[in-house]
């Protein structure tokens, strides 16, 4: 009999194509939620985009930059950033080790992310 | 001016009350989710309790056993768990270190969570 626990390896998930050509793996999908772990080695940055919905990210690995409308800050593990519906927002990893974060936007986006 | 971007280190937000007596921060709270980071120490537990809503859990530390029904599994760092509504759960630290966990509660739950 199949349960109702679903386990997901992180590790073992595939990475999704994506427009900024970086390791993005959607980890969560439901109707009211939709959550990725994105990847950026060093040097690697995502393209100024605009989400539907809210967004939170919630940094698993190392440090980057965080770009959202006309402000940047630098965060590092552990910091939980919030990023309102529509407004322009993109991560740079300018460190010299690899960057993980998880996002999650809440409501599940009806329409596409935009790039700018 | 104060910007849109809103950031918050895990570290320094206060534990609020709850009736598992653990570590447990409320680290995202709007209309459409709620986020807590759970940490267990060593012999540590959860009651066994329901969410009105669907949760999932991220785990960023450690290693903890997770109950979701009748159903029970080991899960470490990097591991997504999917915990539907009204399905009694918890999580248990049986292991010799720090067990850390992001729960993420979607939508945004109306009612209380319930003790068994």
């Amino acid at each position: 009999m199949r349960g109702t626990m679903k386990i997901l390896d992180i590790d073992a998930v595939q990475s999704g194509p994506n427009p900024h050509h970086v390791d993005a793996r959607k980890v969560y999908d439901t109707d009211n939620a939709v959550a990725v772990v994105i990847t950026l080695q060093p040097g690697e940055s995502l393209k100024r985009h605009i989400t539907p919905v809210d967004v939170f990210f919630y940094v698993l690995e190392g440090t980057g930059i965080v770009e959202i409308g006309a402000e940047r800050a630098t965060v590092g593990t552990d910091h939980l950033v919030e990023s309102p519906a529509r407004i322009p927002h993109r991560w740079i990893n300018e460190s010299g080790q690899v960057f993980r974060v998880l996002v999650v936007k809440v409501p599940k986006p009806k329409e596409e992310t935009k790039l700018l």
